[in-house]
């Protein structure tokens, strides 16, 4: 049995909670929260704390739940503690950088640190490598959308003066997007300052972004998402070789569901820090590797 | 730079030198073939050989294009040599028995088998191995063609009366397929012999299989093909999570990208054997593994 724990208890946690609570080779020592006062019904009777350390039981590997930028702090302190670590860290320019920094913390201390391990980055970025091994030579475009990017909603909502917000990214082809920012915002702040913080962030600053100032963002809550994933390129001298991912899927759901089949792929890896590229992906799998390449491969 | 040799000179062996050619991390000690006399024009400057023995340089790696069924024999003996292998065995019911005895030898002599290198198996069970980290619960279909099927199309080409054959590959939904075999029979053969021979093979015994008898089968050759790779499942407790994988491609181009990119990652595995859903993606490809992750994650 892996003994996990949950850190975070916001959309993804609880998706988190959901998804352990399905795997059979799973345990669930605890859920860390800001606050251990007042959890709410649906953690009745698990183990609820404010820090890792007060846990009855030390867990294996710690599932965090927790905004992209407080990833890096936490895995450090949890890496130190000697338990290894899943995120979900999204900001694509900023992961060779913590990729050095974990994989450090990861081999002073032993454990293994696996991150940006939701679907993308994540299994998207596998589907990635395994299209330019089958053909070399050509373009990758990723489409996302139409939906909600959590990250990208994280990152309004951190700024000061928005009450609630949604950003919902529009596929224009070609790997190119729209981001359509729904803000719904606080008395007496200035639309145009938040407007100029949203198109200066770098989850925005390359994207055609376009801010509407809604009065109920909960209206227009949907949390389905979708990717298309296309390569056209050539194997060996061959051109036209075709390829198309295609996703439509309940976004919290399938990153949670990808950080836990992660957590267990930590347990199985050497000491170091991991994107999902660099893991085998059968060790994502629960139950004997026998098994896998009998009825997979 | 990977020394490699390609084994075999057929349809995967030309593509393979092809793909070899193109990747620049990769050096070619020669080919083995049958008969090293007379090679034809295209491996004019090449150093043929009829055994592996004889290379002036002894390679890392060797490609095996040849007949699966040949496979674990000659890929035994060049373990024993030191010479590390890649196949694209593709009998999906004895790929277990084949890892075993693949997995004894190349520990026993500390060199690497890559087995059943291709896009299926190969490529697509690695895309199914992530799919079924992404929805633990559901089905997924695998639908392939319409194409030629390579290894169906040796199998009835290993038949005594057959001189020319095609097998094509039908989808007809929900994973299951036709088989539509194309056959030129030898003069004095019995067609309905032939007929039964086919059916009975490992190849097409579970399939829907269709023989028919044809005056030329080169009027009819056609190297592209395709798949369909769909999962419907539930993340976490979240239903209809939806996947589609498809690929229109030319066969044997892929086939032998695959191969090569999965020789490529031979020389960075311990020693053991691997299929490609036991392989880190990330291995597949050349260049810095710091490279791919700030550009593929």
């Amino acid at each position: 049995m892996i003994k996990a724990a949950i850190v975070g208890y916001g959309n993804i946690g609880k998706a988190v909670l959901e998804a352990v609570s399905q795997a059979k080779d799973f345990e669930l020592c605890g859920i860390v929260r800001r606050s251990a006062l007042n959890p709410p019904p649906a953690l009745e009777g698990l183990e609820v704390v404010d820090d890792i350390r007060k846990l009855k039981e030390k867990p294996d590997v710690a599932i965090l739940c927790v905004p992209t930028r407080s990833v890096e702090a936490i895995a450090k302190d949890y890496l130190s503690l000697g338990i290894s670590t899943v995120d979900s860290f999204d900001i694509h320019s900023k992961i060779p950088a913590l990729h050095q920094s974990l994989e450090a913390a990861a081999k002073e201390h032993g454990r293994v640190a696996v991150m940006s391990a939701g679907w993308d980055p994540g299994t998207d970025s596998v589907i990635r490598a395994i299209l330019l091994a089958c053909a070399p030579k050509g373009l990758t475009y990723t489409n996302f959308g139409p939906g909600m990017s959590m990250g990208h909603t994280v990152a309004i909502k951190a700024i000061e003066g928005v009450r609630d917000a949604l950003s919902v990214t529009v596929p224009v082809g070609s790997g190119m997007h729209r981001r359509m920012c729904y803000v719904e915002l606080e008395d007496g702040y200035d639309p145009e300052h938040i407007k100029r913080r949203i198109k200066e962030d770098d989850y925005f600053k390359k994207d055609e972004t376009h801010v509407k100032f809604v009065r109920s963002v909960d209206d227009i809550r949907d949390s389905g998402h979708g990717v298309l994933l296309e390569r056209k390129g050539v194997s060996g001298v061959t051109p036209n070789q075709r390829f198309e991912f295609r996703m439509s899927i309940n976004n919290p759901a399938l990153t949670a569901q990808v950080m836990v089949s992660s957590a267990r792929a930590a347990v199985r890896q050497q000491p170091g820090c991991y994107t999902l590229i660099e893991i085998p992906p059968v060790d994502l799998l629960p139950g004997e590797r026998e098994e896998h390449i009998k009825h997979l491969v």
